[in-house]
């Protein structure tokens, strides 16, 4: 028996969505999939900006489905589709936000309603086209001009006689780094929230975004995933940056994670799994006396993974983890070591691969 | 018995998790609520910063729940929650994103999860704070602003003979007004995603976003609804606008939406139904002779609803519409009557309005 699958959701809540038709949904829309035949049911409002937008799907107004001005929610609206199709009344109810309250009004109307995360979207869109790639690529040109920004910022800084950073007869902040790298990303069509600059202590938290005054002789951490406003598609990078002198000891971390990074890039490539790429990472940290220890108020050493896929999610398959799968050509992923100590501060390179037939290639 | 209340999710999925701790997840965290206690369950890469931005809640860590290094998904962590505070197997999972595979995971752990949009908070976040009002008045500033450029933008461009406007030599496009309103916005902090500059027949369709050449003598519909990136926070404001004269009946449908809007914004009020403002809309219009029909391929007329809440999500609770309900002191709603036909083109004006004790007042 065919598997129905269905979607319920928009652009936000469900890349999946805009993956499988190209409609950028701003209000829920239902997305049904049984073998070949895909449908995006709109509602009437929507219905002649989905017909020109939507591909590789039939679309489909609430008004063609339920008949003129009678109102359903989703679960009638799965129900009338699975009618005229004649399908049975199980679907599998695809995505990660996937409502609850929907599955249960599924289940009301009659209709078994079934987890499942995947409609063989999850591993389809691991692997992305030609297209998808020049997509991302463009992001990513854009974080890299956004971290070139930044970066002259912290070198053409000045340090008080208190270490802390002066540019253009101002103090230099974490909040100033984040308002260029806005600027420039702004600038490309792009969207860059959640960006980090933090540095010293604050980067000893690889979430903390960082907020202050930056001091000569630390590590300053940039991280910058932007997403362009038109494709929806994202970009990832990191670097760490000094302004001055850094200790003996810091200088070492980064010569670690510069190294670690380039052991991962090394080993990435088709047929390797990303467990394998994670564990050697954490294992070079290890014999080069960087140990990680867990506790209940945090953490130090190498603690979160190597990488990650990126896409139309930030955060998207594959992983490059202890439970990372096999990777294959076409694939993106960050490869992001770093090392954070209490009292040496973090640092993290980042830079973001697409798998290749025989390796890998930085974009 | 004490309801438990759940919530999975981050800050686009689920905004009740933002409203109820201030923190601004990227990555999916649990809250739960029992009577006064609220806790964040947050990964231990988080915890830290939790800690420091969260408010009128306990912050958790998985590694606290869990034990050190322990993994587990959100049932795990909601299960050890339960039995830590001694409650019975039972939460009602509340946001319209809850996850479907969570709550099933959830069953598997032996706790009855039952859907419910609500844990009170609908009806909490329907009526903003001072500072909420405060938020949200910031953002329509913005909208206003941009408003005014893309309106001086249409003033000041000149039809050529093909009717076709031209500014600075450059013919005038819907994607030109766009560039310049995200522009203003982005340089006060906020995002513009989804802004309608929309001309002639395609504004027919309210959601269409606009593209291409825009003419003389023709409606042009723009629509802008801001997100500040720092609060979250939404406005909402649209004008139609037109380069030089107008027909008389588009200059009718004009003054049919304005008049239309001064009547709603003069009803509005505490102990007022939102479906009553809509049916007064709708009945004024059709005794105005702008008659609504609905057909399978679209609709004429008036056919959305009069206006909706704004708040962390752009449309939210109170609805000015058939089915929206009381309204009350402290509700910011939208009020943006519109009329579309074919051959005319489309007319909606839209302001945003806070209720007060005894009326309302424009932001």
């Amino acid at each position: 028996m065919q598997n129905t699958y269905v979607m319920v959701g928009n652009a936000d809540s469900c890349p999946d969505i805009r993956y499988l038709t190209g409609f950028s949904a701003p209000d829920d829309v239902v997305v049904a999939v049984s073998g070949k035949k895909r449908v995006l049911i709109v509602n009437d409002m929507e219905y002649g900006r989905a017909l020109s937008e939507a591909r590789g799907c039939e679309v489909v107004s609430h008004s063609q489905l339920l008949g003129v001005r009678k109102r359903g929610g989703e679960a009638a609206l799965v129900k009338a589709w699975l009618v005229r199709e004649g399908l049975p009344a199980e679907v599998i109810c695809s995505g990660r936000y996937f409502p609850f309250c929907v599955a249960a009004a599924l289940n009301d109307e009659g209709i078994r309603a079934v987890p499942g995360e995947d409609a063989g979207l999850r591993q389809a869109r691991m692997v992305k086209s030609p297209e998808e790639v020049s997509f991302i690529a463009e992001v990513q040109n854009t974080a890299r001009a956004a971290m070139s920004a930044a970066g002259r910022m912290i070198a053409d800084a000045v340090p008080g006689s208190d270490g802390i950073l002066n540019l253009d007869g101002k103090t230099l902040t974490s909040e100033m780094l984040r308002s260029e790298i806005r600027k420039v990303c702004m600038e490309r069509g792009c969207i860059d929230e959640g960006t980090i600059a933090a540095g010293g202590e604050q980067a000893v938290n690889p979430h903390e975004c960082g907020h202050g005054p930056l001091r000569t002789g630390e590590w300053i951490v940039v991280d910058i995933f932007p997403r362009s406003l038109d494709t929806g598609y994202h970009g990832d990078m990191t670097r760490t940056f000094a302004n001055g002198r850094v200790s003996g000891r810091r200088m070492d971390m980064y010569k670690a994670v510069e190294e670690a990074q380039k052991l991962a890039l090394s080993m990435l490539g088709p047929g390797v799994s990303g467990a394998s790429v994670h564990r050697a990472v954490a294992d070079f940290f290890y014999v080069s006396g960087f140990r990680t220890a867990f506790g209940e108020e945090g953490a130090s050493g190498f603690f979160h993974s190597t990488g990650h896929g990126v896409g139309l999610e930030i955060h998207e398959e594959p992983r490059l983890s202890s439970r990372g799968g096999m990777l294959s050509a076409g694939m993106t992923v960050t490869v992001e070591p770093g090392l954070y100590y209490p009292g040496l501060g973090g640092v993290r390179i980042e830079d973001l691969a697409l798998v290749t037939g025989d390796g890998c290639m930085v974009l």
